[in-house]
């Protein structure tokens, strides 16, 4: 039985699973749904049970919410070890008045399953139990030719506030010599890609502080420094007019995009118009000299997330403030060093507070650095020839995504290579209302799952290893 | 008897007065005190009666809260008619726990009297009442030498925002000759001053819009424009260097101050530190070439009344915000039109916004004149000389006020000269926690009334209203 036929063969069997699991609301970011978030990872332990896994524990044996570790030794001595990485828990759902359906009472229209969680990171973390059947099926082996680790955290919506914790509690049962990250998309149904790259990020609020009081602006006004300005005008001297960013140093450790990866960017399809679209937005925007797709994936930034300060309600109130903020997080790319960044950031502030005025900066950790897949190594080739069968021998393409996750902790952690292999798509609304997976995806990510294993197997560890970036 | 003997035989009934009248609570910007706002009124009503104005009505005909209106015509058939403004209501009292004692229990402290609407505006009225009786007491008449209205406010704390409504409602009431503005302070207890200008506003609500949702800053960032990076901008671009306002236009109206004013204000004790203190602020700010009581008192300003955007919680969330706003207030000076400069910042903000963004403006009423009283006329010679002669013939300093108020809007419903009467002084606490007064300066303050009856009726009718600016 070949792969295909056996992935064919089961297709019902997955959306039976991924229907139960739908059903349990796992949101991380929802204290009253902490219960849900247990729930969802013991259903989860019992699906990698019923697969076949004799290792499966749920780990909430710290601050994090439980999460699912799974370990299925290869019968070779010698096999390859690969760490697979997702989460299990889902987003909120509000504005819950924006779904045209319960987000959690799956509903299948044709190839698409609609649900919170379907394709983000559910749906995901099936096709790879429906993908390892396969490989066992077709390859006629009591074990896969790997052995397989899995690591499926359970706060990754929350901002994965405790995985670096988790990461040096079990870092002793996560040894391997590959990662593979499930949690990300291709471009189109019919344009396989694999993502080659994830921005880092660190984030801080700036706060300003003026008159110790909130000041009567017809007394005051035009007399005494105002902090909304003054965080208006720091906010404004981020940029230049070229759109790049001011912080001293910002770009002197950035990794320039090379001819052939501008190259590859290119290839991919452009469609702006459907860009717009997803973002709702009225324009393009960024950095002059770079398209979107690289502005987004190549290229480091500085966004507002926040400003605030004096009166927030309806009407007026005549007053100059005491005190104003700005939230802003800065993505960065490799090699950008985030504690480097800190400081520019730190030197910057500095600068552009004017007299009168003191400033205090809440940097939200320590950051992120960017994570970046090589595409000249065994681990990449491997990866894209499993995609590549999947998706009958069609060109895989390298993108980038511009978001941050714990990606990059996990490969500091664990010290090996690190490719991505995911199947969302681009209009998977994974964030928003009416959350949808194309089942069609899961099926051929199944299929990219049972060849990759099969790959990886015959690469060998020691070529695998020798590639860390 | 002396004007000055028969105050100073009556100092204990003002306080007696004024110890009832500061028990209730009438504060208009709370709607669960709207009551205490019509017992206010009553209360002052009442004390009106008592003082033997024959005309008294508490007017409660319209949107507003109760007013009080009374009126004494003088036995002189040609007597000058003097109309008096001021207001019974007072400003809310949070943050109550930094009051050293209860707001609505006056206390007593040597020359100070401790409680909300000592100085704005309970004792600044009742200082009136003295003066009136001293002045009856003083020429032995029966009635004043001036036909006299008195309209009391009770939502002036709220922004005045049916006073309009009322000068219409009531307008064939307030004939008059010259308007006594009594709402406004001097600069200290030994240097008398009057104000002779207050400053006019417009005020707008700047709403910019980006995408239609939040947007990921990782998935969209650096590749859209964000609305609060481009309403800190628009914010950055209001002043230049210099400190100047950026609105096309905006300065073209601007009463430049003449080399004898600006010898004036240099004569005016300068207390730079002082106005640091009671501004609680690190620093001065502001135009370039002006002195901080030339900035406050004779140029128009832009200040962000709030600025908003975005997260504002605590920690992060990495978003590009679907909408952010500023708050903006311009305070305006003789003889800047508010209509043409909300036309020019409308220009201004259409210019600013950069392409992908829109913007919505919503004003605040269409704005108020500045109100500045001219020096050269016989209405400012004779309140000169009244303030003159409660201060031992001390000279008499000319002030502008930077805040603005209804005064502009009385005096052009009515169309003759205003003069501001006030004896609050900058430590009063007003819009803060412990307000109080010197019971000293409302003496004084009585004293000035009785002298300045005799005075305009010295003057007469046709001399007082042909100075009319």
């Amino acid at each position: 039985m070949t792969i295909r036929e056996y992935v064919g063969a089961h297709e019902s069997a997955l959306r039976a699973d991924l229907d139960q699991w739908l059903r349990i609301p796992g949101i991380s970011a929802q204290p009253d749904r902490h219960g849900d978030v247990r729930r969802s990872a013991e259903w989860f332990a019992d699906a990698l049970r019923r697969t076949g896994f004799p290792t499966v524990e749920v780990w909430d044996d710290g601050p994090w919410l439980p999460a699912v570790y799974a370990e299925w030794p290869s019968a070779d001595p010698d096999a390859v070890t690969v760490l697979v990485y997702g989460h299990h828990d889902v987003q909120p759902v509000d504005p819950i008045e924006l779904w045209h359906t319960d987000p959690f009472d799956p509903t299948v229209d044709g190839d698409l399953l609609r649900a919170r969680g379907a394709s983000d990171d559910k749906g995901q973390l099936l096709f790879h139990l429906l993908g390892l059947q396969a490989h066992l099926a077709a390859t006629g082996r009591a074990t896969p030719a790997v052995t397989l680790k899995y690591v499926i955290e359970g706060e990754e919506e929350s901002g994965s506030p405790h995985f670096e914790e988790l990461l040096v509690a079990h870092r002793d049962r996560l040894d391997c010599d590959v990662v593979v990250v499930t949690d990300t998309g291709m471009i189109a149904p019919d344009v396989p890609s694999t993502v080659t790259g994830m921005r880092g990020m660190v984030a801080a609020t700036i706060n300003l502080h003026g008159p110790d009081l909130d000041l009567h602006s017809g007394v005051f006004g035009g007399a005494v420094p105002n902090p909304a300005t003054a965080v208006a005008r720091l906010v404004a001297a981020l940029h230049d007019e070229q759109g790049r960013v001011q912080v001293p140093g910002f770009y002197d450790d950035v990794l320039e995009l090379t001819d052939q990866e501008r190259e590859l960017f290119a290839r991919v399809p452009s469609d702006e118009a459907g860009f717009l679209k997803v973002a709702q937005s009225r324009a393009l925007a960024g950095e002059d000299g770079f398209s979107t797709l690289e502005r987004l994936g190549a290229r480091p930034t500085a966004e507002v997330n926040g400003i605030g300060g004096g009166y927030q309600g309806a009407g007026h109130k005549t007053i100059i403030p005491s005190d104003a903020f700005a939230k802003i997080s800065f993505r960065l790319v490799a090699d950008q060093d985030p504690a480097k960044i800190i400081k520019g950031v730190e030197q910057f502030v500095a600068e552009q507070v004017p007299e009168g005025i003191t400033a205090g900066i809440e940097w939200e950790g320590p950051g992120v650095r960017a994570c970046l897949v090589p595409l000249d190594t065994p681990a990449y080739a491997a990866l894209s020839a499993a995609i590549s069968a999947a998706f009958d021998g069609a060109d895989v393409l390298p993108t980038r995504e511009g978001g941050s996750g714990p990606e990059a902790a996990l490969q500091q952690a664990v010290g090996v290579p690190l490719v991505f292999l995911g199947v969302g798509l681009p209009d998977d609304q994974i964030h928003a209302p009416n959350e949808k997976v194309n089942l069609s995806m899961l099926y051929k990510g199944a299929e990219a799952t049972a060849h990759l294993w099969a790959r990886f197997a015959e690469v060998g560890r020691d070529a695998l290893r020798g590639s860390v970036r």
